[in-house]
């Protein structure tokens, strides 16, 4: 077990009745605001007016930089770095998803600097200085309204990288259920697999930590297979929304893999070339990758910890033996959850072949850090990808 | 479910070799701190060294105040007061277990305040000013490093309260677990006793939650059940002593009710009546009036949370009829893990009567607030106290 330090202070702000707090909560930080969102949508279901009307009820400058993609870009990050730096911009305040909220830290981090962007994500400079950002969140899934990474595609270089830093963890998160109401199924499939995925990368892992935060994730993981197909099938309710995201939010803030030092991850990296090159949806590519990841990782040595998630988070016989509860896990996962939530199956289905699988396994392979659950060759990987065929 | 403001800033430096941080961490607030201790037992121990040479080492200036005993006093939280006061004391470094840190951070509020310090304690006023509260954990138990709350007993009305405000929540907090490896085996059982209540209180409620939070709280629980007894055996576990430490925390930092609105409690104002008259130990007191607080609460109307409670924290065969589950659960409690930790089961073992019962139960009954899980009459408290004689 290794020593931590615990250091989460996002405030947030959960419920039905909590938006008319943004106006104060923004002036902590000054009164020129950007308001960065995506595509629109939060026009459509009426909560870009709720938002304005709290900033300029609060006599806050309101600047806006809209359009940031799923996926978000070095470039539109880049516009949004240099328009904070010529409105002199005092905070961000994010509405929308994790690839607004992700661009947003970067924009709040490159108001403060003058070299590539890219810099940050390829670790050639720290985060040394970042805007706040304030968030109102409209999905549950990345997490990023807690966090402190931010994943940036170089569309360029056909590179999607997370960095993270502390002062990048959002400083305040507006989370009220219902905003994610109108979050289509598919997407809320896909955010539910990614929630999923943050807690299961944590959870297997090398490194022994703590019995009450594995007990910790296994409560997460529960949680989500509970909610997940009850907002796919009823998306207003509102005990399920509610779940997802305060799930979403614990999954990946620092709670659950703190006693376990850097806790490398294994079925993320293999996502994000995918999704580097497809532009497909994170959680649907994790969908995907995970179950094979899992088949091609099981082994006497991982047997004591599958054969624990089949126990513990899929309630699984424990009389059974320990390599026929570790399958069952993995099909529960597979032929349940996923399928639950409609998520294809297969990467062929999507139109993605093998063209690619070189330069991607090279690229996961090719890691230097702290060794992964298990260790991953540029053949390991190649086999993953063509299974996930 | 309710809205909520989520917001627990404390940091927390966890594990083995974190004591270096201290200096940096005082110096934030200022320079002169005042280091406040119980009865000496860290001088014994060596604790006492290590903390005041990290003190000196970062060119602080060091007031100490000694000798706060446990079940607080208010005269001891008078005199520290006056002392930040007349010494103008920057930070308040509270080295011990809750009795230290719950006097420490009326101090701390106190040292703004220049009425009658009981006002706090007797809601006549707010508070609204409070030094910052540095602590350094040697039990796992109250989990006052890193909550809100200070309770304080006043020794000429024989009045034992709690009082919180989220500004005595601790700064920082260094919690090394081998710091608890001298806490006696008695002492252990009780600060077990005490953590796993904190749990209870808010898991049984009427209000409520999240399935999420809820998992947590099984979680815990679960922790404080399967390590509280290696702890007790093995006094230098450090996976037995770190669990405990981090559940301890958790257990009552506000996340685990913080969707479940104020949600008073039931078994801690009976036990405060009894350390009030008869200073016994607080995680006693509990351990032996929760069972019997729990065979007097168990209805049809709380059948169901009783047999989750069996279910999912004592893992008991759930084919089993509930009546059956609820019960066995309690007995489980009871039977297996007081007596376990060798915790006297009766008050009359303690000497006590029920000399003051009237009086206690006339308190714990004559109060206004949101109802309990289940509402006390003064004769419900009578009862339950008699139960326990």
């Amino acid at each position: 077990m290794r020593d931590f330090i615990y250091n989460i202070p996002t405030k947030v702000y959960f419920g039905k009745d909590q938006l008319h707090h943004l106006g104060e909560e923004l002036k902590r930080f000054g009164n020129k605001v950007l308001l960065t969102y995506g595509g629109g949508s939060i026009k459509k279901t009426g909560l870009y007016d709720k938002v304005v009307k709290e900033v300029r009820d609060a006599n806050l400058i309101l600047h806006e930089y809209s359009g940031i993609e799923p996926n978000p870009k070095l470039s539109s990050v880049a516009e949004g770095a240099d328009l904070c730096k010529k409105l002199d911009i005092d905070v961000i305040l994010a509405v929308g998803g994790g690839s607004v909220i992700d661009a947003s830290k970067f924009m709040a981090a490159g108001r403060y600097y003058d070299g590539d962007y890219w810099d940050f994500h390829s670790k050639k400079v720290p985060v040394e200085k970042a805007l706040p950002v304030v968030c109102v969140l409209t999905i549950a899934a990345t997490g990023s309204e807690m966090d402190t990474t931010g994943v940036i595609t170089n569309e360029a270089t056909h590179e999607k990288k997370g960095r993270s830093a502390e002062l990048l963890r959002p400083a305040v998160a507006f989370m009220d259920p219902q905003n994610t109401y109108s979050v289509s199924k598919y997407q809320t499939a896909c955010g539910s697999a990614d929630i999923l995925s943050h807690i299961m990368e944590s959870y297997f892992s090398h490194e022994k930590g703590m019995y009450m935060t594995d007990t910790a994730m296994v409560g997460l993981m529960k949680t989500v297979i509970k909610y997940a197909p009850i907002a796919y099938n009823d998306p207003e309710n509102y005990e399920a929304r509610a779940n997802l995201m305060w799930a979403s939010s614990w999954a990946i803030n620092g709670f659950t893999r703190i006693d376990k030092g850097t806790n490398p991850w294994s079925c993320h990296p293999i996502e994000h070339e995918l999704s580097a090159f497809y532009d497909i949806t994170h959680g649907l590519g994790l969908a995907i990758v995970t179950p094979r990841w899992m088949k091609h990782v099981l082994s006497d040595e991982t047997l004591d910890r599958f054969a624990e998630f089949g126990i513990e988070v899929w309630e699984i016989d424990y009389n059974l033996p320990k390599t026929e509860i570790a399958r069952e896990a993995i099909h529960c996962l597979e032929d349940f959850f996923y399928k639950d939530l409609h998520l294809t199956s297969n990467l062929t289905d999507l139109g993605i072949t093998d063209k690619y699988f070189e330069i991607m396994a090279e690229r996961v392979s090719n890691y230097s850090g702290e060794p992964r659950y298990v260790e991953m060759s540029k053949q390991d990987v190649l086999d993953i990808l063509n299974a996930s065929l």
